[in-house]
């Protein structure tokens, strides 16, 4: 009979305990959890925090006497693995009662991730700073809010906006002191910049390219690099979360990126009886086949189905992960899945851009709402790369099947065959994925050629002339400086306005009727390209100055 | 300079036009419409009829003039085809003004589909008959249901049930007349029965395997099948569509299945210069590669941008439909992909059946709604054959991942690979679509074996004993007649009830806990199948006698 001790008892560690015993009856099982509770919704915490989430309990998705009972499972909550012995297969657990060692045949890490805390003056003196990683945090930064007016969230990723959101739902005033240029450092800037302005509009101060170097006056005053300064009643520390494998590491297992565990494509670590699964380990990105951090529940969970496999004798192979995430900001939906710009250039692989925006479902029947699509793929081959999506309905079905198409490694010649459900309430005749396809095929095929928002500036500069195909009452509301504006439908006619000798660069609003524009002027022998993503993009990334 | 004839204004016809004008600026392109719009939205037409859509404009998504600026295209709407001269590339039309010939280069039809109208006795003298295709004849319609009490919609596709809801939130008794044994025949019975009770439980009155006979009364009595008659004030015929290929038939060219058009990869058909898209033509199903015939408005858009590559010299095919729909039913949403059990049959391919309910997100996240889902796959390959799914929400998505996964020759074991977007509000840590390729790989390993609903009453006949691992109360409310209750949590203590010498089904609610019984019986050297879909199917299938 086979001993399995297993190292935290949430979505990695208890999926591996419930499919070990689904496949070994007789198995010993034991789960060592630090903390008060396993198999609890990590997810669920920032919606707990808003209030969304009404019921604590509710994020129990399973008690330790439920499955204990269901699964045949010895689980010990408040049972701290203080050292792992690899000589004698053993730990070393420290609960209240004291100190004891247990034998393991086969150990099972998941140990998850914990939030970065950086080294910030004046932090260890500092009160009513909280990291969130579980339900005694979600604990304390609740009573505080409760008590509190004003936040400060630190860090400006998928938990520091869901933060943010949830504290603006408890009437807090939220600011968002981010380091990098925008929020949402996953996606690429100007995707973000539309979650961004919901944010904003939604009365969050965001405060990008700044951060906080001082905590003063106990935490509640916090110094920003610029010198500015800002009262705080609660503080939330959200600046990433960095694999937990201290205990690892102190055992001699190998570690790799970031300290994250290495892993055999059997989740074995440098000790062939140890095996790891979840935010803990490092994993191969599918596209890159570099190694990568991933700190997502569906990951964790199928890694503690696939390393009870390998341990009860079955072939189950981890083959690597994508990176699909999403996050709710408001009304906002932000998803992506893939590779974004910074992570291809990282990578040294080519790849072209596209930007296009279309209805979530039919544009004639009620409730449709504007999606954003941006697709990376490899301009000669069409091999996709990786999508972000942003919109208030159905980004998370674009995201899902951008993500299925690129785990089977389609091309985007494959996505205007895609046959997605259409009938007027759920989607369109040509679904935006459909023409996410069309529009990569015509840059491909050399019918389109695009320059892309930030390109723009240098192209004019270098002698581009910018036509705004828009109708005059468009253009009157805000145009890009330097346009001239000739409405798509009367282009035809005036198009003798235009001289050959030039390089034009076409903008509507998105795309489409600019695209409209350049097939025109290229069929009629001018050179000319068009404004990926169009004014809306421009608009988003320029504002006024 | 090229002359391109097209008939027919809407899906496939006017796709093929704008694209043509997007790859040939100087093409002359002409469209011939008969009826009084082009581009409308025939998708439209029941939700306007319901009063979802309210303005009738929005039924038309481009207008003729807006396209014919635009694409220079030449739009001619009341203008029947009424012959194809082949030997002079040239066609006859008929116009109010008188008939005119015309000639052509390139002659593309997509003259889409028209209501099969059945040969029942009285109908020619019956008044208020409709089918619904057009513009026109929701007029019609609209303004007889303003008028009536009671109406009687015969045939219960997906139009049919569109219909039948319009009129039911206009204030109308409705009853269903259908000949097959359920609601949505491109539906498996168990998977539709779940529509079918919403239509019920919304106080429609549905009658399968049943058929109107004859229309007595100038159509105000309708006598059925079984003897029954029912007034009617409203009758619409939805038995189906089938390809318009007369006008095709008389001009000799070669027709197949359902007297559906032969086109060739390229559209091409029996005449080389004529080209074919839409609902009139035959296509390939992807899996079987068989005939078959998809009256859908995506391929007949994709069709349409193909063909104009086609024609445009670009290297263009058409590789297939799979064939994707949804419909909503009141708060149901039925959506398929690919094949279902009839087709596989008729089709001679081996199938294994998977039932599985899951939740649209997150259980623990308010909101979340049952999505049944039915996934058919060959059992020794796991090559995925087709899925259907039900549920108030979240239903499109899942069938469009299904759909990607089925075009790009997934299987069942790259079900758990795919990386869907989580986030509390938007999915889960382990998708449906995950979790269903978990269940077949466990039928796949033989760790599962299953028993469908229908094979239930066979395999007890033959002995097998049946237990229902519910817990009391719920056992107490319902079980299925023969079934011994033991609660899973607590079978391992009182396995010893069941002597090893009997065959066991396991059944519970869903079919999850009663695989996880089968899981523990199996180990302690039981004979045991898990009763798929469980209680739940056998309820909705078995109602009470
Ligand atoms: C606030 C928040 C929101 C999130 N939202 C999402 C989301 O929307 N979507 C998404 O995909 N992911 C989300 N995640 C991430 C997701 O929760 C993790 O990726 C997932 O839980 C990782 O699983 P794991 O098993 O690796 O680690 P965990 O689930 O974190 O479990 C690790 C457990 O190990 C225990 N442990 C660690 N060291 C020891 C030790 N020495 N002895 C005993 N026990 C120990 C810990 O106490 C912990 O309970 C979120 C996370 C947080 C914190
Ligand atoms: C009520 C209704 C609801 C629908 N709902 C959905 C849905 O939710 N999802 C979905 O995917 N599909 C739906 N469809 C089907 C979809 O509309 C069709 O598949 C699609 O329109 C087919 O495109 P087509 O170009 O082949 O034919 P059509 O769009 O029907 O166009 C054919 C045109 O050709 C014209 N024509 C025919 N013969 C001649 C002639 N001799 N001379 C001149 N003109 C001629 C006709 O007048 C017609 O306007 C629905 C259809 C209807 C009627
Ligand atoms: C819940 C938890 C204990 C895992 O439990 P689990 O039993 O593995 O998962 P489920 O209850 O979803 O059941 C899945 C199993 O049932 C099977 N199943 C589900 N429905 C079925 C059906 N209708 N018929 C047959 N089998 C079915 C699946 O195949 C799978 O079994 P397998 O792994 O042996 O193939 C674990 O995921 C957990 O602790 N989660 C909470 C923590 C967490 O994930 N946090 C991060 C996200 S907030
Ligand atoms: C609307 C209709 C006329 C087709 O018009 P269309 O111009 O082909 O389609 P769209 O307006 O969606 O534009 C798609 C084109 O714009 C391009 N495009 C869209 N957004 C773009 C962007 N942001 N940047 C660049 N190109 C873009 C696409 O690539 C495609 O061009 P291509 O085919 O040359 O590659 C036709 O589909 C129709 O009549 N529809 C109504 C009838 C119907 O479909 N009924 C059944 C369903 S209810």
């Amino acid at each position: 009979m086979m001993k399995y001790l297993i190292i935290g008892g949430v979505a990695g560690g208890m999926s591996a305990a419930t499919r070990l015993r689904r496949l070994d009856e007789q198995a010993e099982i034991i789960i060592l959890e630090k903390g008060p509770y396993v198999s609890f919704a990590n997810c669920g915490l920032p919606y707990y925090l808003a209030g969304e989430i009404s019921e604590r309990s509710d994020l129990l998705v399973k008690t330790a006497a439920q499955l204990t009972k269901r699964f045949k499972l010895d689980i010990r909550q408040n049972s701290e693995v203080t050292a792992i012995n690899r000589t004698d297969q053993s730990v070393t657990v420290k609960t209240a009662q004291g100190t004891y060692q247990e034998h393991y045949d086969r150990l099972i890490l998941s140990t998850g991730a914990q939030p970065v805390v950086p080294a910030i003056e004046g932090l260890d003196s500092a009160q009513h700073v909280y990291t969130l990683r579980n339900v005694p945090d979600v604990d304390q930064i609740l009573a505080q809010a409760k008590a509190s007016q004003k936040a400060v969230v630190i860090g400006a990723g998928f938990i520091g906006l869901e933060i943010a959101e949830a504290l603006v739902n408890r009437g807090l005033q939220v600011t968002i002191v981010e380091r990098g240029t925008h929020v949402l450092p996953s996606f690429d800037i100007e995707m973000a910049m539309f979650v961004q302005r919901a944010l904003v509009q939604h009365g969050v101060t965001v405060l990008t390219e700044n951060a906080v170097t001082a905590f003063e006056a106990a935490g509640q005053t916090l110094v920003l690099a610029n010198g500015q300064t800002l009262a705080s009643d609660l503080t939330i520390l959200a600046v990433g979360v960095q694999p937990a494998t201290q205990l690892a590491n102190a055992a001699g297992l190998q570690l790799g990126l970031r300290k994250g565990l290495i892993v055999n494509d059997h989740y074995q670590t440098s000790d062939p009886l140890i095996y790891a699964i979840g935010d803990a380990i490092i994993v191969k990105q599918t596209t890159t086949n570099q190694d990568t951090l991933i700190s997502l529940a569906s990951p964790a969970n199928r890694q503690g189905r696939q390393v009870a496999d390998v341990l009860a004798g079955k072939n189950r192979l981890n083959r690597g992960s994508l990176g699909t995430a999403i996050v709710r900001v408001f009304e906002m939906a932000g998803g992506s899945t893939g590779l974004n710009e910074s992570q291809l250039q990282a990578a040294g692989l080519t790849y072209q851009v596209l930007h296009l925006s279309g209805k979530s479902h039919a544009g004639y029947f009620p409730g449709a709402e504007t999606i954003w699509l941006k697709l990376l793929f490899q301009p000669q081959t069409g091999e996709l790369f990786g999508a972000q999506a942003v919109g208030p309905d159905g980004v998370d079905k674009r995201i899902d099947v951008l993500a299925t198409a690129i785990k089977a490694g389609l091309t985007v010649d494959d996505l205007p065959e895609l046959e997605l459900s259409y009938a007027p309430p759920f989607g369109s005749a040509k679904d935006i994925i459909n023409l996410a396809g069309y529009a990569a095929q015509n840059l491909m095929a050399g019918d389109s050629q695009s320059v892309q928002w930030h390109e723009l500036a240098a192209a004019m500069a270098a002698g581009a002339q910018l036509v705004d195909v828009r109708e005059p009452a468009e253009h009157q509301q805000g145009a890009i400086p330097g346009a001239i504006n000739i409405p798509l439908d009367d282009l035809r006619q005036r198009m003798s306005e235009l001289p050959k000798s030039n390089h034009y660069i076409v903008s509507c609003a998105s795309g489409l009727r600019s695209y409209l524009a350049e097939r025109i002027l290229k069929q009629n022998g001018y050179q000319v390209q068009n404004l990926d993503g169009a004014y809306a993009l421009y608009a988003l990334m320029q504002p006024k100055d």
